[in-house]
């Protein structure tokens, strides 16, 4: 991993899985079809007792990282459910203060759930985290020792990987539902018979 | 109410009503005593379909109306139970990004639940928003007529009214449960008889 400073990437993902105790981010240059992670990490919050301190650490640093790693768009891991509803509107909140980050400077945001990184990523969406990080690994082509300690981390890079994914897919056929549809949504694609 | 660029006030409290749909807020002027309405309004999200128009919405709208009035604290409603996890984790979304847009200016942040509001301003937690309104235009000397036709900018005025009679309290004796704790936390009131 280096910085991106000496290194131009076509488009720079930054994936976030936000959370109210540990938040991870990480960087993923794309060049054509090579993925290179710039940085990964976390924020810790935990050593904050009060919650807007917790909210303004967030808010400070991923606006710092973008500012340095000036990514293109933004993947978020979400989940939608969760024990109650006090976690829930914690949780939202270190999301939007995260989002904030991002919007205010007009990156767009993507949200995966966490199942749905662990599908993309390795193919089956109750994996492990250890599971996700070795095929982080793999795929990025890293020693497992230049992994940060916490898995917060790795799990933001998946994130970041996912919506990589996701966005080589050609939207138009991964989303029709039928033929009819497809040509609906791609009338361009429709040779269209001289009389 | 009037600009409050030919007034000077010691003290600007924003109060904030944060809500998916409509997002109210106000500004109170506070000269010694006196307290004076500056500008309440709201801001309509229900004409985005985009979840994320709405945030980045609510973003660059308390943030111009932040750096246009300068208020030097924030209040606002947080309800902290809903009716599931789902509503919940997106208000907490908005709540997240209008407190991103204070705190990136280093403005403190309290929040009052929805019925503590309504008791500070009515003495009465089961008040209705119209007997709010009532109240407020009867304590701010507004005609009825003056008020915003929706009542989510009441509400938010009564959020930065409730802070106002809120920090207006002595702390030490509102939090103080005997005088035992009384002294300990305020020794320099404690006359010591000379020897």
């Amino acid at each position: 991993m280096a910085d991106n400073k000496d290194t131009d990437y076509e488009r720079i993902i930054m994936g976030v899985d936000p959370g109210t105790n540990v938040m991870g981010y990480g960087m993923l240059g794309v060049n054509g079809s090579k993925i290179t992670p710039i940085v990964m990490g976390v924020i810790k919050l935990d050593k904050f007792d009060s919650h807007y301190l917790r909210l303004a650490r967030i808010f400070t640093r991923i606006t710092a990282l973008i500012e340095q790693y000036l990514p293109d768009e933004m993947a978020i891991e979400a989940p939608f459910y969760g024990k109650n509803v006090q976690s829930m509107l914690k949780l939202g909140r270190a999301q939007g203060v995260a989002m904030a980050a991002a919007l205010a400077r007009d990156i767009p945001i993507a949200e995966y759930a966490p199942l749905k990184v662990k599908q993309i990523v390795t193919g089956n969406g109750g994996a492990s985290k250890e599971q996700v990080a070795n095929m982080l690994c793999y795929i990025l082509k890293m020693e497992k020792a230049e992994l940060p300690t916490l898995l917060d981390a790795t799990d933001a890079m998946a994130v970041a990987l996912a919506h990589y994914y996701e966005s080589k897919k050609p939207a138009s056929i991964s989303h029709a539902k039928s033929w009819e549809q497809f040509i609906k949504q791609n009338p361009e694609k429709l040779v269209k018979r001289k009389k």
